[in-house]
């Protein structure tokens, strides 16, 4: 080891608290990937399990005073390999900082980076209070990372993104300093929105350690439609003419792939012959909430559904939500996959399926398509046998097509993911060279020395 | 004239369309100041009335190529002395963009900052659909305005602010290029979330020139409840219980000296004997509103209201509403005011009225208090006699010690006006040294020259 190296986890070791720093290669090998399951992943120098702000401190500063990255991660659940573990890095694990404290007079939750979302929601649901934002993930992601990749979900379409319940924050700089940044406040306008600016920031400019998170009141037991279509376009047309008219509170869409692979999985009855299947649902007060799903069953009927099924049974509904929830896994049966996370403007979400649908035969790769529908928000999952080169070759250019064709769409590479390692080459293709420096130029104003989570989102240097 | 100065008019004028160009010192006095009536106010050596983009682009370019500072300006509404002419600078004004388009189909709207706000709720509502930002000046001050602001108002409460509301932008930066950031789509984590960045940056980052909004389905009508208190506490406990439990869409809070104020610009019968009133309003589906209403107005009771009013009808509750709103203009009828726009956590609120009353009886200036209560948002209104000395010095002070008893208070120097010029000296004190810092940063990164808006949120070189 590198004297330098071998100093800095001297220092890390005399500084931070007994079994906060890792060194072991074996025990070290947990925190090397998230779930993009980069095969390039390095080995760190060193893990260090924060148990708070200070020790997030000392361990940027002792880094930063030796010119070594530091790599933050939270659950590991990330998909655009954000956490990916590289050669020589120090590893910051925010996994034992979990405190959640709510406070039900304002309606908002403090919390600690390592806290599972679920586990934000369960806190707050024990107080009779809300926190929207649903990764399908959510039940194994921390709300750290959600910060750091501004992530999005099911009720996104409703309520919104995890930014939208950001207040405040306090981040680690650089430097080592902590700051405070927004408060316990709906409305803040002193200096710049440097809040806002640290969520989807994925750990390139600090590292965020406490949480300041907006709560709402409890969402009402939903009304739940399941529509199938004989055709892609059928289903997408609906989903224009919904989110035109009504404001459901979940709007879902799956492929025959993505059917088939659920149905493999669960043998709960979908319909396997159907081109695509939408789960939808309505949180409003029950009595608008009926009415607003009948309206929705009309534009199904319009758009040539060939079977509607209504529930207003919440435990019925949650039944096909789970089922779209365990879509992934279920693809991920019949191989590895690659998932991608384009997004575009609703009118163009029918364009953007069929065209996957090209893109899957011209480079003979399976495609199920999987899609948050209601904000254009879609994940086309590749399917390939890691043991076979040119498939997995012809994955990875079907992956990049995906990308391309939602940029000429207007659409977007990330909507909810972020860029992480995975995307990283795309993004100037997205953003253009202009503003891509612009990214820059407040990167290298943030972290002059390059050391916060070199490779993602910026080229490594 | 300088000639620097000279050249850089003549080029403006060469450059620019006819009559885009003001140089006219009696022309120009419209564009000298804001709402906050700066008394230092400069004379600037041209206006600049751009009619797209590329004016905006050439006026920019122009003025970096010589040094010479921009002021971006809107309607010119702004409470914080943002706008405020400088001697020799350009003022960059907006009020010829005024271009809107809503697309129904997505629910957005594109618009230009010169558009009032008043005229994009309309355009939208036309469409079946609500823009929710709604500033007390919504009649007449621009959305390039609230953009810039990140302004707040009354549905806050319930909705959120302007930043909640911004998909994308194009933003012409110090150097002339322009950009576009975000775009129609409610999900994008590509690169950092400079869209929200640029919300509330008062022009000292770019000037953002074309805007993307999010439209939401129509607001329905409200229930109105108007309750008056006998003493402060018992309005402000009464406010804090309101939130704990209940979600209203409107929370507003009115002392004594604005009520008496506002009566006697309307005679509508209002009670001056109260210490305090609340105007609360539930916009749920009328059911679900009537008994929301009936438990805000319990709680009223519990907290020793001395009359509760209740109305279903929504211009009689549109009445109490424009009461509300001319509470600004009835106050300015007894003298200059200077205007404040502190805010608090929720809990803090009745610490905040009662410290208000007392710097008022310190300092011997009248305060009148108007606040969106329900997010803690305060407007002490001090009103001073501009021909006396004494008493404006007095009103300055009584202006700072309101800061600095909301910085005691967990609070913010401002909730949704902005730093502007009037509140830059406090900033420091409020963000603290690093955060400062972190701010001057950005700043730097962004417009190294420092030409745009200087003296605005930050203090002048």
């Amino acid at each position: 080891m590198h004297s330098t190296a071998a100093l800095l986890v001297e220092r890390l070791i005399a500084e931070l608290p007994t079994d906060a720093v890792i060194t072991d290669p074996a025990s070290m090998d947990a925190y090397r990937w998230d779930r993009a399951n980069d095969p390039d992943a390095g080995t760190p120098l060193a893990v260090v399990r924060a148990t708070c702000t200070e020790d997030v401190q000392a361990a940027v500063r002792l880094a930063a005073a030796s010119g070594i990255a530091v790599i933050p991660r939270g659950a590991g659940s990330g998909l655009s390999g954000g956490s990916t573990a590289a050669d020589g890095a120090i590893v910051l694990s925010l996994d034992r900082m979990r405190e959640i404290r709510i406070e039900p007079a304002t309606r908002m939750a403090f919390v600690q980076p390592g806290a599972f979302n679920a586990e934000v929601k369960a806190a707050a649901a024990a107080q009779g209070l809300w926190y929207p934002p649903d990764p399908s993930s959510f039940e194994f992601c921390s709300i750290g990372g959600n910060v750091a990749t501004n992530a999005g979900g099911l009720c996104c379409v409703k309520y919104g993104v995890t930014t939208d319940y950001v207040l405040g924050m306090t981040v680690v700089l650089a430097d080592g300093r902590a700051v405070n940044l927004g408060g316990p406040r709906v409305k803040d306008v002193a200096g710049l929105s440097l809040t806002k600016l640290f969520v989807g920031s994925e750990g390139t400019l600090g590292v965020i350690t406490e949480i300041i998170l907006r709560l709402v009141p409890p969402q009402k037991p939903p009304t739940t439609l399941v529509a199938s279509f004989p055709t892609l376009t059928g289903a997408t047309d609906a989903v224009l003419a919904i989110t035109r008219s009504t404001r459901p509170s979940m709007l879902e869409f799956m492929d025959r792939p993505t059917i088939r692979a659920v149905e493999a999985a669960t043998r709960m009855g979908l319909d396997t012959d159907a081109a695509a299947m939408l789960v939808i649902q309505s949180d409003d007060d029950p009595a608008v909430a009926a009415a607003e799903i009948a309206i929705i069953e009309q534009i199904c009927m319009a758009n040539g559904t060939s079977e509607c099924y209504l529930t207003a049974d919440p435990d019925e509904g949650e039944a096909f939500v789970q089922a779209r929830r365990m879509a992934i896994p279920a693809v991920e049966k019949q191989g590895s996959i690659l998932l991608e996370d384009v997004g575009v403007p609703i009118p163009r979400l029918g364009d953007l399926v069929l065209g996957i649908e090209a893109i899957s035969a011209e480079h003979d790769i399976t495609i199920a398509v999987l899609a948050h529908a209601g904000d254009g928000n879609t994940h086309p999952l590749l399917v390939f046998d890691p043991a076979d080169d040119a498939q997995r070759q012809r994955a990875h250019a079907a992956y990049g097509k995906v990308m391309d064709l939602a940029i000429a769409l207007g659409g977007t590479i990330t909507g909810e993911h972020g860029v992480g390692r995975l995307k990283q080459p795309w993004l100037e293709d997205y953003l253009g060279a202009d503003v891509l420096e612009l990214n820059q130029r407040i990167k290298h104003a943030l972290d002059p020395q390059g050391i916060l989570n070199p490779g993602a989102v910026f080229a490594r240097q």
